[in-house]
């Protein structure tokens, strides 16, 4: 483990239980029945305690979309052709992917990182080239990655953290673009979950059954050849993962670290967190899930992080559109608790014991 | 019934489906694997279907609370003091209530009404003062309204809505306000899904095990002082309903006859729901359903109802809380459907079969 990688764990801190009582108190006198805003008052609890404030600020709002290509396509492992990665990271940057728009009617501001999609993508304003490689290798003949690989894509996503926080940063959302990206999240999935490959094997961008068992025969087979060791997270990210996924990985630790809430997708970015996690276990107070997706193996996923996901609407696209919508969420929560008046200001009677 | 009601009744039309045709056309044409997007694709398409356009526009958007008393409070069904109905309104008339934060966030108007609130209210510009009359009998003792009052309140919520379609209007949420009036929802839900009283019935604004057993020994006496007959839901209203409840049933009408989408809020707006769709079943394809209440009964109410709700998120205030977050769900359903780009548009490759 590096310095840096190192440092950042070391900053993750418990969460503020001083802010938490407060905000907790708060609710509590605001006019309505004591819980009766559910799980935007445990959310508006949660910000106080990452924030460090009795009553959290949510203005400045980013999703960090990470894209990355991925060598086990060789394997015929969905039916998208890998160009659609970087096709699609160009749809990021004009406007038009879903979430562009979702971003849009939220108010967040979208990142776009190139992580390691194989092709070169024309310089742009609007995106960042930290590219570690033109997409990872096969890991169905040997890992994805080296560990240096790994290593840098994880530094990565800390750095665009860091360089975010200088500007202004209060939520982050994580997501994720890349053809075959399904495959290594169900191989994360499988070797830190301990859970069957074929339960956390799912259809992607759409796939029939029999291209599924094709799908968990090779996961199956990576899993064999490359041993990831559970009890090494950085090891499972290099032999089995991607590269927007270490980036989102990096994403995580900083974001706790500089005490942000960062708010959790779906299957790939879950698989992001299932090795953010094992690096750093305290980082869980600090996410956020978005949703749960309709991708299979993404419930057992939160299941074994022990997370309960704000929406489930059937979603299953990634690019952090599920983050944007619970973003949308988080800032209400952050704003009931800052402007709802309280009994005494509204001069309104409270329940008789 | 009245030629106001019969007539809004027969405005009912069933949903476009050509116009659903085209908008799920476009779903299917949007960079994004088919379905990928969920309720959200599902959603847009229904929004089409009412509005008649294959992309439907959400700019005009409108919740409105309905404020009533109720005479049962005599019977100590819950613990908040009467007077907190009309507390409750100069709260909203202020800002400060849970419904004036959400939909500040949502960028939603609030329009609130006193359709029965047992004190006067000051006069208040952001006000509608639709008094049926100054909330109604102890349901307990006999009819909580006369035939009429019931009639009124439906039609007031008929007027509301026409109104404010003159003004622009292109979804529509409903909120209510009243102590009280989960036991006129709980009998009102007994009645017409013939479920037993004590499934219905929940603990409101927060009783003790014993308080609700009370409770529901009430709403069973009420039951059997009225014998209200299920197949005539204006007979249900008077008997054993409210006035905001009442006046729900006409802005649901009324919205579907106007092709209005009409967000339905939590347990109160569900019970008004139950009657209105008695009166209209075509009505029920105009209904989005917000969110699924943390009170009992109103899962046994969606389930009658067949409809999915968009939320759980634990909430129980009503006020239309529930309806404005799912207002923006809907609003960005419309605009996925309008913003994002087509295969073509951006160059993206198609799945291979």
């Amino acid at each position: 483990m590096t310095e840096v990688l190192s440092n950042i764990i070391e900053m993750i801190k418990p969460l503020d239980e001083g802010a938490m009582a407060q905000a907790r108190a708060r609710q509590d006198m605001l006019t309505k029945p004591q819980g009766a805003l559910g799980r935007l008052e445990e959310l508006s609890i949660q910000l106080a305690g990452i924030q460090g404030k009795p009553i959290p600020q949510i203005n400045h709002k980013a999703i960090i979309t990470m894209a990355g290509d991925h060598g086990v396509v060789a394997e015929k492992v969905g039916n998208w052709p890998q160009e659609v990665t970087t096709q699609m990271v160009y749809n990021f940057l004009g406007g038009g992917a879903g979430i562009n728009v979702i971003a849009r009617q939220a108010g967040i501001r979208i990142i776009v990182v190139d992580m390691g999609v194989a092709s070169e993508i024309e310089t742009n304003p609007q995106l960042l080239s930290r590219k570690v490689a033109p997409g990872t290798q096969n890991m169905c003949l040997g890992p994805a990655m080296t560990d240096e690989q790994a290593m840098r894509a994880v530094e990565t996503g800390i750095e665009i953290v860091r360089d975010e926080v200088a500007k202004g940063l209060d939520i982050v959302g994580t997501g994720d673009m890349g053809i075959g990206n399904t495959s290594a999240s169900s191989a994360i999935c499988a070797v830190i979950t301990g859970r069957p490959v074929a339960e956390v094997t799912g259809r992607g961008t759409g796939i029939t059954d029999e291209q599924l068992a094709h799908k968990v025969e090779v996961i199956t087979k990576v899993l064999t050849v490359n041993h990831p060791d559970p009890a090494q997270p950085l090891d499972v990210l290099a032999k089995v993962g991607g590269f927007e996924i270490g980036g989102l990985v990096g994403v995580m630790l900083a974001a706790a670290a500089h005490r942000i809430p960062v708010v959790v997708d779906g299957f790939i970015s879950g698989a992001a967190a299932l090795i953010a996690t094992a690096l750093a276990p305290g980082l869980k107070d600090f996410i956020i899930s978005a949703h749960v997706s309709a991708e299979a193996g993404h419930k057992s996923l939160l299941n074994y992080l022990g997370l309960t996901p704000l929406l489930d609407l059937g979603m299953r696209l990634g690019e952090g559109t599920g983050a944007a919508l619970a973003i949308f969420l988080a800032e209400t929560s952050a704003r009931i608790l800052a402007e709802m008046a309280t009994f005494a200001e509204a001069e309104v009677s409270e329940k008789e014991e």
